[in-house]
This record gives C-alpha cells, sequence and structure tokens, in this order.
C-alpha cells in the first residue's frame, strides 16, 4: 500500500527551452517540517544528497540565513565532485533560498541560485517546489545535459526511503 | 578634458523583453582595483550605492566569501529602504556574486543573484559588467520598471565623482 503511494509521487522537472531555469515539483507522504529537515539537517542531508550508489562528506553546513556549507560527493567509481554555497534565508519549515557552485578548477564562478518551497498539502502530504536559476542558458543546458533527471529521481528516492524509515522508527 | 572622458563613458543597459536578466555595462578611467575597492570597501561603499540625495547608513557589511551584508538606504523625502544578501564569492580584483533582496514586509523571498565583473581596459581604464538574474520576468520588470536607468545613472555619476576625488587627493 505503502509501495503504491510512493510511486504516484513522480518527480516532475520542467526546463523549457531557451529559459535561464529549471523548476522541480515533487511531493512527499510526510509532513513539510519533515522535508525541511531533510534539506537542512547534515546528517539526514548526507543521505540522499548523491545519486545511489554516491558518498557524501559534509565539510561545512551552516543552514541558516547567511550561513554557508561545501560538501564533497564521491560517485560509485571513486571520482570526486565538490559543491558549495551560501545560505540567504533559511526559514522553518517554509524556504530556503541558496547559491550553489559547482566546483570545477577551469570554470569559477558559474553560479546557480536555489529557492525550494515547502507546500502543506492536506493529509500531512508536502509539495516541494525546488526552482534553480542560472546566469545563462547554457549553464543551464549543461545541467540538464547531464544526468539531472536520473540524478534527481534518484535523490528523492534516497529522500523517500529515509522518510519511510524515519517514519517506521518513529511509529516503533 | 576631464570631464570629456568622463562623459564618454555612458551607461549601457540591457534588459531583453521576457528575460529575467538585467546586464549594465559601464566604463571607468582608473583602475579596476579602485572600482573593486568601491565595491567592497563599506566606506566608500556608502558613497555611491544610493542615488543623488540619498543617504546610506551600512550596518553589515562582510566582503568575503561566505560574508553577509545589510545596509539602508534614505531617499531624499526620508522614505527608508532597506537590503540584505550573501556574497558567495569576493575575488579581488576580478568577480564578485552576491545575492540581493529588498526587503518589504509583503514580499519576502524575491532574491536576486548579481555577478559583478571588473575587466582590465588599456590605459588603466576599467570595464565593469553587472549582470543581474532575478527569479521571475516579473520581479525583472518591477526593478526596471522602477526608476533603475535613472538610479544607476545617479549611482555611477557619484561613483565618478569618488573616483575622480580619489584620484585627485592621491596626486597631491
Amino acid at each position: 500500500m505503502m509501495e503504491t503511494i510512493t510511486k504516484s509521487n513522480q518527480t516532475n522537472i520542467t526546463a523549457e527551452p531557451g529559459k535561464m531555469e529549471i523548476i522541480v515539483v515533487k511531493e512527499f507522504d510526510t509532513d513539510r517540517g519533515f522535508v525541511f529537515k531533510a534539506f537542512t539537517d547534515p546528517y539526514l542531508y548526507a543521505q540522499w544528497i548523491g545519486p545511489i550508489g554516491s558518498a557524501i562528506k559534509i565539510e561545512k553546513f551552516e543552514p541558516r540565513d547567511g550561513g554557508s556549507y561545501r560538501f564533497l560527493q564521491k560517485d560509485k567509481n571513486g571520482k570526486v565532485f565538490a559543491f558549495h554555497g551560501v545560505f540567504h534565508e533559511v526559514l522553518f519549515p517554509v524556504r530556503i533560498i541558496r547559491t550553489i557552485e559547482y566546483e570545477k578548477l577551469s570554470t569559477r564562478g558559474h553560479v546557480e541560485l536555489d529557492t525550494s518551497k515547502f507546500e502543506l498539502l492536506p493529509g500531512n502530504r508536502t509539495r516541494l517546489i525546488i526552482h534553480s536559476v542560472f546566469q545563462s542558458v547554457e549553464d543551464r543546458d549543461r545541467i540538464i545535459n547531464s544526468d539531472f533527471n536520473k540524478d534527481m529521481n534518484e535523490k528523492f528516492e534516497r529522500l523517500e526511503e529515509l522518510i519511510s524509515k524515519s517514519i517506521t522508527s518513529w511509529d516503533l
């Protein structure tokens, strides 16, 4: 029964041609306080932010207005990626606005502005809307043409597992 | 003679219809180290960031990667506006990437990502490019339809005055 409900919460990714933005919408079968926590608690965040098979090392994580963060992501082949940014706003349990930069030696200065909104739905459910704005259409397309859809689906699959485990352990 | 050179450095503002961005280009008759300093030294910044006749009060100014800032701007009629944000990157004398939010009680969460680039030109001159990205076309248009062009021109007029005063006092 749980399985059926989970599968109905499909990830909706919108990236219109020629635009500088990506909009990701996903619903979860838990309250927005918990989904928000999964974005702001470094121990929870590390468990789902990478695709399946990847490992995350959080170096810095200050989820508050003006805080900074940096984390490393090691994929299943051992390749390491780094990401960092600043939190412009962390407003529990409603909204997170932050910058994100994927660190690559030759192309620094390409930054994304992410707004994550956590909407309350009836039945203790949550609608997450992640709105990402890029500095150019090219920057946006580079992200979309990587494994964006696959990675996002895998992350959310892991986040749902985390939610379902947490609900189970809470119920025990 | 100085007057003629100054007036030739016109401000070029691009805001294409339907886009989420504004591009401002302006050249200055001084080295980029000084223009960069005018963006990162709070005492200099306060002297030019508001339009003519306005007063600035800097509450917080941490021009470094991960730093925050907040300042108040009082216009000539005594009306006070507040702005705040975070510095994603402050790379002397090349680039500043930061967020900006104009604080209005009813509309929080509307944030702009600004990239300022300071390009070295021959003859000890500087090309400043400010690239602002908004969360929506509506947010961009609201800014453009305010006194954006007039304000920007006035700010740069004040910045040029500051530069010319500084050069004069340096030369003394």
